[in-house]
């Protein structure tokens, strides 16, 4: 078995802003694991909020590859060799895992795992923040897709809501990236609602548990966890706080926590979603994988990148198709 | 796809007497399923408690058939199909999807779960309630088990559990069979924890919870919850009133439950048991091939019986041994 990694640089569409900051090129990393003349792909969009980049991904994956004796055992290989703290690169090792296997056992991803691939959920397309004249026009190129995550925090976000809705018919679904307080929560909310938002995510921040579980009492809409939820056992604290979780497997370090944190949620009658960062198909196709047992996808990291280096989970008609070769079934384009 | 089912009558070794009652035989129901050219096997053995039977069972599974449309979908196929109320029924096809799914990928169970064989527990060798010369000579006779389960609920438990400790100095551990009630369970607590046993599995009845959380603030000595527990959404209310959960296919319904209840169980810090009914080596092999993941097995329901249909997994120097052929891996005796 020989694990290696090599940078890469997705440069992106439009430039993207969300309430933390803005950037216009994503820094990930690709995770290779050769075994018995099989390649496993994995990815690592290592996320800075958390004390990650890409150097720190690589040295992970470095510590890791000595300490992955048997490239069989993917419920727990990754687990057991990961480096604290580096759950990006645990996730582009875990998957590049799974991908071998189901290589191996000549099945997509999804059969080794007994899913039907017919039950993908639509994925919503997301709109970063900007002025409404921006964010318009950009609702206006997303019409291929069935539902909008719009990003709020900005000053304009009610004018920014109010034109979308003015724009297009869509189902709505906004994230406020930790960005309320309290104050002025209720009033958001109810002009949110009136505007036939589905859900909003991460209202307030993550170290405001209890004012998040306050506004929920009272609130016409749903909430999902995002910067709440990092793996399962982060999900009991949570119930009567929010109504969902949104799972991605750089938070949590791959398809098997991402897995074990589905029956966490479903056990406390939570909703699931699988989210992403900006990333190339082949961290956005393993998620996919996993998507026929989720409520709501937000899989569109790869559609915000310039030129991905990678074909694999595609969307049709907003809907997530999953590639049915074995393994993840990624492939280098133009290959 | 072809769904059948045929009676096993297993007749038991020893009478088996439990705290609500004894019996000499088994009757369960063997679930056949062929898919192309592959046979699938499952076993249900019910549970009179909960108003199963192996009439009930057999209608089920007739009922199930005809809603399974596609074998490869074994995460969700038994699920989708169950009757309400029959879980043994469900655990039988479901078992039988799983066997049929890793024999078309040609590799064990364990392995299409990416689980690590050598990993499996010892398991326990249970005693049944008996006089405690009786139960001296069962313990006798268990000596090449690493545990003994002590089954309690007569008038003697003091005597017999005193005379197995004399005998013995394996590791035991009890099962009240929801056979306490508050009067009296804390000086039972102390003696049972000065003869060094290392838990109790469900002292009072499962609706006595609050009875059985209140205990436990001063146990001198963990509890499992085996009749308290069903499924993965049981869990929740569960925790800090047990520290650990007693798994079995029969009362969940199936292999892909118990992997649900496993990632709740682990996320509230609760332990994790793999139990059984009295079965043969279909549904104790099922449930074998998960024990790599938990901390403590009671798959011994195939050794209490006389004639073992099957071979399956095995107990060498009291742990368990998975088979290494495609599938659940076990064969009719004597083909």
């Amino acid at each position: 078995m020989k694990v290696s990694h090599v940078p890469m640089d997705l440069r992106l569409k439009h430039t993207f802003r969300i309430a933390r900051g803005a950037s216009d090129e994503r820094r990930n990393l690709r995770v290779e694991i050769e075994d018995a003349g099989r390649l496993g792909l994995g990815e690592a969009a290592p996320i800075l909020r958390y004390g990650e980049d890409r150097e720190s991904a690589a040295k992970a994956v470095d510590a890791m590859a000595p300490r992955l004796r048997d490239p069989r055992r993917f419920a727990t290989a990754a687990a057991d060799a990961a480096v604290a703290g580096q759950h990006s690169a645990q996730a582009a090792v875990d998957m590049a895992l799974h991908d071998l296997a189901a290589q191996r056992m000549g099945v997509p991803l999804y059969e080794m795992l007994g899913l039907d691939p017919s039950r993908t959920p639509v994925t919503s397309f997301t709109i970063g923040l900007d002025t409404p004249e921006v964010v318009v026009q950009k609702v206006k190129e997303a019409s291929a897709y069935a539902v909008l995550k719009v990003k709020m925090g900005s000053d304009d976000d009610r004018a920014v809501l109010e034109a979308v809705r003015d724009t297009t018919d869509q189902p709505l679904r906004v994230d406020a990236n930790e960005g309320w307080t309290l104050e002025g929560a209720e009033s958001r909310l109810a002009w949110l609602a009136k505007l036939g938002v589905e859900f909003v995510e991460q209202p307030m921040p993550a170290d405001r548990l209890e004012d998040i579980r306050a506004l929920r009492k009272h609130s016409p809409l749903p909430f999902y966890a995002d910067e709440s939820v990092h793996n399962a056992a982060d999900i009991p604290r949570l119930a009567g706080a929010f109504d969902g979780i949104n799972i991605k497997l750089m938070k949590c370090g791959g398809l098997g926590e991402a897995l074990r944190m589905i029956a966490v949620a479903r056990a406390h009658g939570m909703k699931v979603m699988l989210g992403c960062m900006i990333e190339s198909s082949i961290a956005i196709t393993a998620a996919a994988h996993l998507s026929p047992l989720v409520d709501a996808a937000d899989l569109d990291g790869s559609v915000l990148i310039a030129e991905d280096p990678y074909d694999g989970a595609t969307i049709v008609d907003g809907k997530l198709v999953l590639p049915d070769r074995p393994g993840l079934g990624v492939v280098a384009r133009g290959r």
